[in-house]
């Protein structure tokens, strides 16, 4: 009996990974292209060839069984004609570059003897908010979030059980609603972006001007400030440094102002946190929960407010692959 | 031949609208019901049967068209039940008291020969923002947001053509999104509410902190404080007086940078504000535009921002027909 599976790929800065799920969201086989090899804008063909490669590999291998296409997740991808704009850690490309990725690898699996397949694509964030749809602490749930705290900030936004793409395919961008009060310059040219606070790189750079402040003493001066990462900060809270406890409450109470907004506007029942600062657990969850119960009424404290269940390696991709079984 | 009618009925603080409306969003026939005479909660009853009889009335009326169905709007609806739950400005209810309307009105029209009618409740700022969709400037638009800036502050989602209801028929509540920084209380028990700026009576607590810090000689303060309203301070603007129109600056700078994050959040092609204070026009939305602008990159710059083109007295109504005859 052929037994349904799907493609899914999550195309990253630092690594592409690439899983072959089946319905249940299980992987079956998986493998990781390593995006060192490709960070050129002169790679980007390569990298698609490489990518044609290892879906064609995976191909021959389960012959018998059906594959239903492709789902690819990434880092500003438009899902209407499957390009990524400009994307910052991707292929060193300038403003105004869009990959038209989708077509690109279309014609190369074609050439190669495989046409016709089912290919489909959406941004990273939206990705993740499947998997947590259909794979996840969302599976029973009509309406909820998923913020991706990693390098960026970003949402995946689900009314009514369906994902919500926007007109430009930018819905869920989360990182960019404003901070007021702040002069701190984002990635995206403007300023006070939630992004430039809570992403890894935002709350390294709180840890930085804090240091510098001399309001704490704290084991992080011991770290190369060039070396700082947001693991080194949860590491340093977890063992009882204050300046960094002090940095996840901080930086929490903003994230958690600013869900109370999108509880506030869209009604939603949960809202799941993953990515690389999610793995700080309690350490960001808390205080996030505390500013929304500090912001909302009584009728919202009930709100689910969890860690993403899904919060593994290939989680962006077994989301990705979601959009071939259940055309969400 | 029989032409499809509908009635829409729009709940208010002073007074109740009932229309019949054609399918193009014409009214047909209308009526209004003066709320001061149902102010106590004891009034209640006799409301429904009021507004029954002028349903039954129309009805004889219009014996040879098809009447299609009922569709309502009222502060604090819920859509899954047809109920008010606490209407601040309503039958001067206490907190936790909810209104079965939708039963109750129903029970009463069964009573006096019209059953089975088609019955449909939605919040009043779903229902504006569906007489946009329908009749007014978003005939064309997927994605868009109706705010409404009146007593209080709501809005009115639609994403793909579809009104956001929410888990809790609650999706909208701009009103509730937080200023930060501020410990101006709000009606709904929190501090730093949109709403307790942007909302007529907020603009008017505005103008009294600002007329008591002296900072402006203004033309307002000849007016009784007990007496101000956002007419008033609007009218005082167009005459010339510089801290009203400094007043309507700083309100529409606050609506815009939370319209800005709405933007960043969903996505969306169009506002359109509408209610008591859109009526003060380029006063507010000028401001609001700009601040939008100053809040989100270029490529957000073509969104449009403008007063709804349907902010007439029975706007609200006619939105809330478009429930039978669209199904939206």
């Amino acid at each position: 009996m052929k037994s349904a599976l799907a493609f899914g790929v999550d195309i990253g800065g630092t690594r592409t990974k690439i899983a072959v799920v089946d319905i249940f969201g299980n992987v079956i086989d998986r493998k990781i292209i390593s995006m060192s090899e490709y960070r050129k804008i002169s790679d980007y063909n390569r990298f698609i060839t490489s990518l044609c490669e290892c879906i064609l590999y995976f191909s021959a291998q389960l012959d018998n069984k059906e594959i239903l296409g492709i789902g690819i997740g990434a880092p500003n991808a438009d899902h209407r004609n499957m390009t990524i704009a400009n994307p910052a850690n991707l292929w060193h490309c300038d403003q105004n570059r869009i990959f038209e990725l989708g077509n690109d690898l279309r014609r190369e699996l074609t050439k190669n003897g495989l046409s016709d397949i089912n290919l489909k694509m959406s941004n990273d964030a939206n990705t993740a908010a499947l998997g947590e749809m259909f794979f996840g602490g969302a599976k029973e749930l009509s309406n909820f979030m998923v913020v991706t705290l990693g390098t960026g900030v970003g949402g995946g936004i689900v009314l009514n059980r369906r994902l919500i793409e926007g007109s430009n395919s930018q819905a869920g961008e989360i990182g960019h609603m404003k901070i007021e009060h702040t002069d701190r310059l984002c990635g995206c040219g403007m300023k006070g972006c939630l992004e430039s606070y809570v992403s890894a790189g935002g709350i390294c750079r709180t840890a930085i001007e804090w240091l510098y402040s001399k309001k704490y003493n704290s084991s992080i001066e011991d770290i190369p400030i060039e070396k700082l990462s947001c693991l080194d900060i949860c590491n340093a809270a977890k063992n009882g440094d204050q300046m960094a406890q002090a940095l996840f409450e901080f930086t929490g109470k903003l994230l958690g102002t600013k869900l109370a907004d999108v509880i506030s506007l869209l009604d939603i029942e949960a809202i799941f946190l993953t990515g690389g600062v999610a793995k700080a657990n309690e350490l960001i969850l808390n205080p996030v929960k505390r500013a929304v119960n500090d912001s909302l009424p009584s009728r919202y404290h009930n709100i689910k407010i969890e860690i993403s269940e899904i919060n593994d390696d290939f989680a962006a991709a077994r989301g990705a692959a979601t959009m071939i079984f259940f055309n969400p």
